[in-house]
């Protein structure tokens, strides 16, 4: 038997948090003069008490949380703050259509960073702040769930990063939940604010913009206050912070826990790090070159900034732009195609595949082949010099195909809805992958608004299974799930 | 230490074996009074004087075949024939360019069908002979390849199907070989005999061209003595027959071998052959819906025709066309381009990444869901009702992996050489698939002449590995292979 009631109170207390983070959108809207402060206050009282009735009617309710109470806060949690967040947009009539509405917010809550407005700059400060917010607050659910929740779920190889975890180690989820979520969070603060103070020094920015991208820096979101997103500023010195604050949210946040604690020796061992400062190298000097022959009028610096932040931005799965890459040489838009499939580290905002599987997955090829040649040798695949078991190979495999499944699956369902080969597939790569610009008819100069509701509805399931390590959600699909 | 002496010896004898065969072009060409008998003569002499020069060197040489003899000998040989096959091409001038004769050549040979010619009726009688017959002997090549010297190598789970094969099985190589591979050459001679009968039947076509035909149906080859391909036949009964061999095509021949014995039992138990079947059955059902409400002006029976025959064209990676499928929907497209992932059934001459892995792949994604929820139950992915050893998993997705990663460096290769996403998607997945047309250049209205002499001999390369299951070319060039 599912312990339904302990997953209502716990979604009820999570409401209630959200509630109180909705509220502090509308000083902002007040002091920015904007005249939404109160349907603003509105929909953060009417959150937080939909979940304070979830809460007071379940809190004496049986607190043991198992493996599928734990697989339903999940994707419930992420579905109902959607719901709720999504509210301030309707009742100000921001964004009028629900569908929109409920896509806007779950691309944020996700960090995908999707979006369906025309006029970014319409919105009032509240709203953007609110907006900005979710992918912030989504960032931290992710955070908590990747390094602490799905590890003890054992989804998609992620036990791996147990040890790499700062925090006692005990084998109750709640106590370690607490500890290390406190530990995790205070890092994610801590780079947040950091990244304000670097965006104002740069004097390009208000603070409300800097600290508006800060959220979706280090969520790894994407949503900018801009239309243009971060093409708006033109200070290379923005572009080069950004970059770099989104090459610390692609990194896994215990790494970042342990630098921030002068244990450097946990960075350079880390396999996954440098892969990502590699493919991140590669790609960017790949990039640089085209754009260096193809682009000869613009400076070099310019071509290195540009593949640069854009590689960044793609790998990490953040999607600001600064430039519309759609006009590059094909070769070019390939080379991010394929990153997109790439992701941040596990442990990290960032989403899609994830670099520790891609090199798990490099690293059991080459093996494959010294199998082939020895096939009684045993020959495990090695990850930060520790031997990998088997099973999470398979594990890492299987995911891998999962998501290369999906993403077929989705290109199927998109272009059976009329669109053509290219906006099929960069729809659903951007939002699987939680990336948000694509390729196609929703590359950087275009959203997702031209799409018809019900494609919107399924690109917004993708999104909550991509971010969702597939299998979280996906697992509520099969019959087992409910069995006994 | 490798046996090099032995690898010679047998290539000399394959090699003499290739003259044979290029030697019965000479009198189709008399035949139809053709003049170049005489170059195709000589070129059969050329090739059987090297392999009775390897022959003769060799013939004393220690006979231990090891693994590493296999892989060198299946490898080098595909590539020789290829080399010496060629030369009736340059030495007439059908085909001036070496780089272009050897492309048609291992396109031949490897039962890709991808062309670069363009006006194949210009080629002589026993030109056009020897380009089919290339492919009914590479199709030779792979059925004992897959059914009986990969399984023993162990190639990404085709030790699966040792079980299925007919005939005694021992440990050796060698009498297993001889035995298996005449029983299998039996039933792949009847059947292509039985192709030419029918389509006799059909008065639509010459004895010339029921041969030619029958020969790279019964090779999911695809090459065709038209330049138009299938489509240059008007009548249904040519379609529906060439569809229905290219179905036995790209089935099991052990599992032909045993309906052939009357043990339908086998049949119906063969969980891949239900599949390849299901596949076909869905693709073709969508496809013929688009066409129905997207070209109202055809016949239903035409529509359904059409997206028959290319689905079970693109899925066994024959690659004849009647219709040029690139004026379709985009979603219709789409849903050929994911075919061209699957391929034939294991142990057919069907390339691709193979049924049996798909149906093992999704099976296992479905076992992953389960283990989520009983992490401790012990629930095999079972095939044919067995339980699959999970080796044989990891092996499979390994390969499957290995698959996508070679077509996403391969579509970055192409890119770079200046071609646009769908041309560079279409002729690696064409290519690595040994389907022959693709999609965007390479669409069935076009052929593989525009490209660059670079890009010719990386798709070259493409087809020989996808051919020989990856790890076969692959594993050549890791160090482990050439050490001690």
């Amino acid at each position: 038997m599912i312990n339904v009631r302990v997953v209502a109170f716990i979604l009820g207390v999570l409401l209630i948090l959200e509630g109180a983070f909705m509220f502090l959108a509308a000083p902002v809207s007040i002091v920015h003069g904007d005249n939404d402060a109160l349907y603003i206050l509105l929909s953060s009282l009417a959150t937080a008490l939909a979940g304070f009735l979830l809460w007071i009617s379940f809190r004496n309710c049986n607190k043991n949380i198992g493996k599928r109470e734990g697989y339903l806060i999940v994707s419930l949690g992420w579905v109902l703050f959607s719901f709720f967040g999504s509210i301030p947009f309707l009742i100000t009539g921001a964004i009028p259509s629900y569908t929109d509405a409920f896509f806007e917010t779950i691309s944020g809550f996700t960090t995908t960073g999707a979006s369906v407005l025309n006029d970014i700059e319409s919105l009032s400060h509240g709203l953007l702040f609110w907006r900005s917010m979710t992918q912030w607050l989504g960032g931290m659910g992710i955070i908590v769930l990747s390094l602490v929740i799905l590890p003890i779920l054992g989804i998609g190889g992620m036990q791996l990063f147990i040890a790499e975890v700062p925090g006692p180690t005990p084998d109750k989820l709640h106590p370690r939940i607490k500890e290390t979520a406190k530990r995790l969070w205070g890092v994610y603060f801590i780079i947040t604010s950091l990244e304000v103070i670097l965006l104002l020094f740069g004097k390009d920015m208000t603070l409300f913009d800097a600290v508006c991208h800060s959220f979706t820096t280090l969520a790894t979101g994407g949503y900018s206050t801009k239309q243009m997103s971060i093409a708006f500023y033109s200070s290379p010195y923005v572009h080069y912070v950004i970059a770099f604050f989104m090459m610390i949210a692609g990194t896994n946040f215990a790494l970042t826990y342990f630098i921030m604690h002068f244990k450097f020796k946990n960075l350079w061992r880390n396999e996954e790090f440098r892969a990502f400062l590699s493919f991140i190298g590669i790609f960017t000097l790949g990039i640089t070159i085209i754009l260096i022959f193809t682009v000869p009028e613009q400076s070099i610096e310019k071509s290195f900034r540009n593949s640069l932040f854009q590689v960044v931005s793609i790998i990490t799965t953040t999607g600001y732009t600064t430039a519309d890459y759609l006009s590059w040489m094909p070769s070019a838009i390939i080379l991010l195609l394929i990153l997109m499939f790439f992701g941040g580290s596990a442990g990290s905002t960032g989403g899609s595949i994830k670099i520790v599987r891609i090199v798990l997955l490099l690293k059991n090829g080459l093996i494959e082949l010294k199998r082939l040649i020895h096939p009684n040798a045993i020959v495990p695949v090695r990850l930060n010099r520790e031997a990998v078991k088997p099973e999470i190979i398979t594990n890492v495999l299987a995911f891998i195909s999962g998501y290369l499944l999906i993403t077929v699956i989705g290109v199927i369902v998109v272009s059976f809805m009329g669109y053509d080969l290219e906006t099929s597939m960069g729809s659903v790569a951007a939002t699987l992958g939680n990336i948000g610009p694509g390729i196609g008819d929703v590359g950087p100069a275009f959203n997702y608004s031209h799409f018809n509701d019900i494609t919107k509805w399924f690109l917004s399931f993708l999104m909550l299974v991509g971010r969702l390590e597939l299998f979280t959600v996906l697992v509520l699909f099969t019959p087992t799930f409910w069995k006994k």
